[in-house]
């Protein structure tokens, strides 16, 4: 089931050039050699994708749902081989990868629900005004599809972000074809996906440039990708400078396009007075827990704690640091996350402004040690490095006088994924006070809870200001992500036989859709297969 | 009234540098010495639109609704001065003038009413689940306003879209201060409604920072705006160098910003072979009419003419050059303007794969003489200058061999803000075949009509692929136009007390809101003063 393919369209080929995949536990070779693919394969796939966005792009939302459905059946029928190479290419544990199978296919089963409702394409119909004068036309507007979307896969999650995941997913949803760009951390992972979802556009006679797979190690390959002219957006998660380098390689097209990456995030966690002197030591060991999920290697780890120095705080760092100690260091996605873990934490520890909390040691192959750090706010001001993300389980604690230091420190951080308030009753004042700032940086705020563990639902935005993302307007996680792959067309005076179903007056999809700048439920039944 | 100043908040302020207005009609001075805003006022009216970012984001939608109406108002209070002051300014004639007047307070009026219907905060609440394992959280979801937004005043809409026009409608309408930039072509109507703009945040009683404005003459001036730290999107009207400029300025911030430049477009009018062969003399008529309209200073103005070639377009090229010869010649917004118009068309005049159609004349001072030229698909794929924009009464006539051909010339065009088909009822095939790839192309398709004349209403789409502008996703004229300057958060377990009120389970401001995915009426009365 596994030989290393690229996967064009309904193709299957290989190349002279390749590479293997390790586990990262034990170094060893994993699985057959995989192609790389080249400059032909990138632009054999962005052609067919480019004669498929079309027809694709025009399908009935429920055709379109159906598929999405297809899509993650055709992931569970892989069954368990999917989870032990994904576990033997990763180092995540069956638990997790069981867990993330589960988030993968429910999350193609939202976007298929969201597809059958079809509130996204915005229908929004003005009536015609004959006897104004001048008269004014019938004027019409809906959601069209971008066309083909490049997708990045993620290393940390090797199915929900990956080849069939939210990016995937949400970008099918809108009706466009994806070309993915498979992690080089988990190729036969990314095989077995990408043969689902090849299996699916079979089963349900679609087009075949709806799904391509480029395999691949090298930068050259994510570059020519997101320069293919018929390429018209690209989703991506990973470090700051793969996705600065995509946004500058997008801008510098001749028709420039829209690049969503998801960045970079320290996910700060404000522990107010009331809380941290009620239930400092509770809080520790959730901290803990929320740090070392799956290594830390969450975008949203939780990785600066912001509190108000004293006995209190003094108490909670020592209660993280127990925590932390009794946690066993995990193995890493890959070899170079954990040396670029290890080099993050060795900065800090040679950093004479910031005190180690929690105790050092060795990991173990490609492990993660958790690592605690002690700063106060005057420190973090002036040295920006210490607020830089380290991706693995590492956090940094900064010491604040008072509140209002605090709130400066939030001031001058960059913008984030999420920022968290935990609170007691007593801190509501200083909490209020707080949001405002916290919703200006962050596109998610979180009281009493902590920032890992991203639910995929309507009203979830995994999205922030710069650098958290390239584009603080969209989300990459939840039913909004389709709202990225869209854009609005505006129809004048066409008649109905030209409309597009969405559109027209006997609205065959059975739509909601806006009259006259009102939202109204379908005026005739619903006809989804119209 | 006027005197030249620079307004930042409630104040007025004057620099040592300055500029003046001409009449393009004869050259004359018209008005006093406008100041020239320098980097100073620009830090200060930055400074005083970020104070004023997080009140003015979180009115309730009644009141910010009043404010939009307050401002309408006071343009309207200006009297007849405006009127005055613009037609000398810009050569536009009283009626042209009065009407956009009344288009900028209707846009502000309808900026009021989307802002109290409330649909734009997207309201989206995700109930907790309580009893799941684990339990999910309540998470809720609204739109807030990107902060600060700079607008860059046009020149061919001096009222419409400039000071208060649609950017700075659309911006203050989702809750963003703004910033103009004031066109250096019009500032003495440009002052007359910022102190409108200005009397109205007063006498609302809104922070001063919401407006401030900025006149000048430099590229410096613009530049500086952009790259303030405070400033968070940009609204642009112009040519596709200085969009493009603007554009590359926020990419290189530290933190990159969207902007939202309305650059190029020749707006491709397709006349099928019916409609040519039934009514091309009529035709003819209504295109030369569409072409000079305002002398045809308008994005929308129909550049391209695309038809299959034969006696039918020669009698429509014969009609549509009699028709531009009984146009008289009027005058352009500014001398630059007229240079520019005068310059594309003798670049046209040299070209031999190029034919002129129109007759040939002197124009007058600044003066727009109407030019029609006629060439070939092949000359037209040859030679992509023939395609480039000439802002002025200019347009190229495309003679395809036949459909294949027309509709591989539309392939081969940029992104653009309108495409138009004309057609009778036997053209309906080929018309069907056309629009997918027109709506691809552009943001708006027409049938029957002509694309000048862009309706405000909730489904117009003034927008398109670039360059038409610098981000397909979005519309600068229209209701939908408030979306560019929001991004959504997420409030993922707040209490009540800490909520926003539009996600509040009381919904005091009575929002339709999307409650578990499904979009639903206020459970309770509105009350939209709370």
């Amino acid at each position: 089931m596994i030989d290393g393919s690229i996967l064009i369209g309904q193709g299957a080929r290989r190349s002279d050039a390749s590479f293997r995949a390790h586990d990262p536990a034990t170094g060893a070779v994993v699985g057959p050699a995989f192609s790389i693919a080249g400059a032909q394969d990138v632009a054999d796939a962005c052609a067919l994708a480019a004669d498929a966005a079309g027809a694709f792009g025009s399908l009935a939302p429920a055709v379109r749902a159906d598929f999405l459905e297809a899509v993650a059946q055709a992931i569970v029928a892989i069954g368990d081989i999917l989870i032990e190479t994904a576990m033997a290419e990763t180092g995540l544990p069956r638990a997790r990868l069981e867990g993330e199978r589960g988030r993968t296919t429910g999350q193609l089963q939202l976007f298929a629900s969201v597809v059958r409702r079809g509130d996204w394409l915005d229908a929004t119909l003005d009536r015609a005004m004959p006897d104004r004068v001048p008269p004014r036309p019938a004027l019409r507007r809906m959601n069209l599809p971008l066309g083909p979307v490049a997708v990045f896969g993620a290393s940390n999650f090797p199915l929900a972000f990956s080849v069939a995941g939210g990016d995937t997913a949400s970008a099918l949803a809108a009706g466009c074809p994806v070309v993915v760009k498979g992690h080089s951390a988990h190729p036969g992972t990314g095989e077995l996906v990408a043969r689902a979802v090849q299996a699916a556009v079979a089963a349900c006679g679609l087009p075949e440039g709806v799904f391509s797979y480029l395999p691949g190690k090298s930068h050259e390959l994510g570059a020519a990708l997101v320069a293919d002219p018929r390429i018209r957006a690209v989703g991506f998660t990973g470090s700051r400078g793969g996705g600065l380098h995509l946004v500058d390689i997008a801008r510098q097209r001749e028709n420039p396009i829209p690049v969503y990456a998801e960045m970079s995030s320290v996910n700060p966690v404000i522990i107010l007075p009331g809380a941290l002197a009620d239930r400092g030591i509770e809080l520790a060991g959730a901290f803990s827990s929320s740090l070392t999920l799956g290594a830390g290697q969450f975008c949203t780890n939780p990785g600066t704690i912001l509190a108000v120095d004293g006995p209190a705080l003094d108490r909670f760092v020592a209660a993280a640091a127990d925590a932390l100690a009794g946690v066993e260091p995990a193995t890493m996605l890959s070899a170079g996350i954990a040396a670029a873990y290890a080099e993050g934490v060795a900065a800090l520890d040679g950093n004479s402004a910031v005190a180690r909390a929690s105790a050092a040691g060795a990991a173990g192959h490609n492990r993660c040690a958790p690592a605690l750090f002690d700063t106060t706010a005057e420190a973090y001001a002036r040295d920006a490095s210490i607020g830089d993300e380290i991706f693995g389980s590492a956090a940094v604690v900064v010491r604040c006088r008072d509140l209002a230091q605090l709130a400066a420190v939030v001031a001058g951080m960059e913008g984030q994924l999420t920022a968290t308030i935990h609170m007691d009753d007593g801190d509501l004042e200083a909490a209020r006070a707080l949001s405002p700032l916290l919703a200006d940086k962050a596109g998610r705020l979180l009281v009493n809870g902590w920032p890992t563990g991203v639910e995929v639902t309507h009203a979830m935005v995994h999205g922030g200001p710069y650098p958290a993302t390239s584009d603080s307007r969209s989300t990459s996680v939840g039913s909004l992500a389709i709202a990225r792959f869209l854009r609005p067309v505006c129809f004048q005076n066409l008649p109905e036989a030209m409309l597009p179903p969405a559109l027209r007056d006997a609205n065959p999809w059975g739509l909601s859709r806006r009259i006259d700048g009102e939202w109204r439920a379908p005026a005739v039944a619903a006809r989804p297969d119209a």
